[in-house]
């Protein structure tokens, strides 16, 4: 051994990877960039399923595109795995006006909040603005009563990271229906939670409470937003709403699995996923088809490589993160019943941006095993490996493994949320490179995870 | 002083920044996020203006629109620096088509390069493929003579930075009509500079040489290549093009230059800039339109917070980047006669990206200082902060001053090639975030060079 490669091994070994570990991200970079399946799957998830809210055919269909493309890349133990999911449809009766007080009417785009009831016929009643969810809160009865309320509350541009101005407004999509109504609300619409000021309305989950009336819920795009607020300045307008959505009762639905069989450790299970349900809009092209495209390229990139992992790694296609997180609930629940040992879990949910790194909700031992990866991700400009949060459907695994790591994908936020939940969430708006760039730090973690989660213990 | 302010103190006074410092990137952020012109700016300069290569009415109408706007928005001493450049016109007539010996026609697209001959009515010639410009170099001059060569190298999808890839293809832009012309080709047709396979051709500069005869040069789609290529594995092919694309005598024409004086050091100059002038196609919207905004709306963000430089910080919007340089050579050597003191300069030229970084093409103490400043862009997710290119702009600077550092704006490089030059680099592909997050990262850069440029010193 010459003296510079033993140098070379001492550094390396001090980071506990080898050189190995650094030519196998290279040789996963270079299947994904170079010979990626990655953009074309989401094209077909995308243009061949198509929107895919749980308990719709297209939804039915998207499970068995998951299992096909599964048993098509050769996955062991492909398998369904039957969960309960709650049923709600738009239905085909959708549109709002604002009316003037000289019958001057305004269409304005608007889609109901996943969950909301329908408006039983044609629904009219004076608006009434706030400017936050608090502000509403604090109001006298005797403003809202019989009125339509209208949320307006933008989200914080001034915010950096975008999912902390979504969550800044996150509270008015899932409660403005139970605050108007508390107060007599006749309706809610809310300014949609997205960035900028365009047409596209964004819909998203929404709850009621038992203890108040159900009053119909929708958002309207923000433009329609600023216009309406800037009538309301100086005159009284009403809202005319129709909406036909409705909630049905329960159905059987599925989480789609597959692994690839661990050597080592084949009871110890790496689980890796996105969600396959999205809002009935759009495409579900970042959200979260960008996610099931992650999962399903790096196990074929690793299988592909002929990886042979220590654990088994195990990907899931959740279903329902949208509107109940069942698929999660469920997949949780039964890991639990069947004893079984999950070791680490790791879900991509934030869209098919360009990577800037992950995040994790875990013991100090796991995080700093994650900064350990960092130096090897630096030729692939990642630079972000810090605490936060692991991911939707992942989260339950925490109800019965408190112990275990869930590591989030961390891809660039700034354009997220002019897509999310929005008829514009369609697989034009995602970049070819910047998925694949995706499917390669996926597969490059998991990689790494499978390699050093067993030295990560606390002191 | 209680012993926690002492602390923080004491922390920030090693880093050389105070807690001011970083409280004004922050006002700098909300002015850019919350109350940004770089947008609808962007927006003018590409619908109002358009596309605008040097010579054309619209490098005159930007000119008229940049010396405008730096007015409007209050900028000292605003003037435009008279300069000489090259005029290329492409004409009105540009088609190619691949003819198959049983004379079906394929119409490909297709854009002169810049600066190419025209062909002189309809040219037709059998074609002849090459991998390489190296390939192109190697070959019998009696397998090239009196044919058309397609050059046929794709950029290389695995270099993470985009602009490596591109670099490896330059060549074959630049150079590939002197070297099909050595061996006796009638015209050059190249694989489009572009990383994505889509129907955009991507023009660009390409060069003669005296000692050999001038031969039209093309750039077809991506798309086209890999079609024609396919074809041309079992079968031969002719290619058939016209084109009236021609050069004129030079012109004159201008840079557009404006300050915000210095209180300290007028008469030490901070330059920052991008380039005016576009390629004749799409609206030179990333390319340089980004640039252009960056620096305007730096300046008009400063100006709006009051701020009073140390040393005079000039904008320049440079003409004639794409075929010729002759803004940037220009205002170096017009600097170098008037003996003015340049301490810095610094570019935006890779397009409006998500921001990553800066890099710097100086000594090891403007390198240093730059990296110093990393602490203060962490909340904004800057983290490229790296020896490196300064812009092709500011370039000629150290020709006459080879000690001052040129910096330059590194955003995010995976979308960049999509656009580069194409029909399809318009305002449309530039998200309203990302372009204002630019701004930002700018007007702080040059806000943190102003007050540290002077303590950049060797030891």
């Amino acid at each position: 051994m010459k003296f510079s490669t033993l140098l070379i091994s001492f550094f390396i070994s001090i980071n506990a990877f080898t050189q190995d570990d650094s030519t196998i991200l290279r040789n996963i970079y270079d299947m994904a960039l170079l010979q990626g399946n990655g953009y074309e799957d989401l094209r077909s998830l995308c243009k061949d399923v198509g929107a895919r809210i749980t308990g719709s055919a297209e939804a039915e269909m998207a499970i068995e595109w998951g299992k096909a493309k599964m048993e098509s890349y050769g996955f062991d133990n492909v398998r369904l795995q039957e969960i309960e999911v709650p049923h709600w449809e738009r239905g085909t009766k959708e549109a709002g006006w604002i009316k003037l007080k000289d019958g001057e009417l305004i269409k304005v785009n608007m889609l109901a909040l996943g969950g909301s009831i329908g408006t039983n016929g044609v629904l009219e009643g004076e608006l009434i603005e706030f400017k936050s969810l608090d502000l509403l809160r604090e109001a006298d009865r005797k403003d809202v009563e019989g009125k339509i309320v209208f949320i307006n509350q933008p989200m914080d541009a001034k915010l950096i990271n975008t999912f902390h101005a979504y969550g800044g407004c996150y509270p008015i999509r899932g409660n403005g229906a139970v605050e108007g109504s508390k107060l007599g609300a006749k309706a809610v619409i809310i300014r949609s939670l997205g960035l900028p000021v365009d047409p596209h309305p964004h819909t998203g989950s929404m709850r009621y409470a038992d203890s108040v009336e159900k009053i119909p819920a929708a958002a309207i795009s923000t433009m329609d937003a600023n216009m309406l607020s800037d009538l309301l300045k100086d005159r009284k307008a009403n809202f005319v709403m129709e909406m036909d959505c409705r909630s049905y009762p329960p159905v059987k639905s599925y989480n789609v699995i597959g692994e690839i069989k661990g050597t080592k450790y084949p009871k110890k299970i790496i689980v890796v996923g996105g969600h396959l349900d999205s809002w009935d809009t759009g495409e579900g092209a970042h959200d979260d088809g960008a996610g099931i495209i992650h999962s399903l390229e790096a196990f074929r990139i690793l299988k592909e490589l002929d990886y042979k992992p220590k654990h088994t790694l195990r990907v899931v296609f959740f279903m329902n993160e949208e509107n109940g997180n069942m698929g999660g609930k469920s997949y949780a629940s039964i890991a639990n019943e069947l004893k079984e040992n999950h070791v680490a879990a790791l879900e991509s949910d934030r869209g098919g941006f360009t990577p800037r790194g992950f995040s994790c909700d875990g013991q100090v031992c796991h995080i700093d095993l994650m900064q350990k990866f960092e130096p090897l991700f630096e030729p692939y400009d990642l630079h972000v490996f810090e605490k936060g949060y692991g991911g939707v459907d992942i989260g339950p695994l925490h109800d019965y493994f408190p112990e275990i790591p869930l590591y989030g994908f961390v891809p660039d936020s700034q354009r997220y949320f002019d897509f999310h939940h929005a008829p514009s969430d369609v697989f034009e708006n995602v970049n070819k490179r910047e998925l694949e760039l995706g499917c390669a730090a996926m597969a490059s973690f998991i990689y790494l995870l499978d390699n050093t989660i067993e030295q990560a213990k606390n002191k």
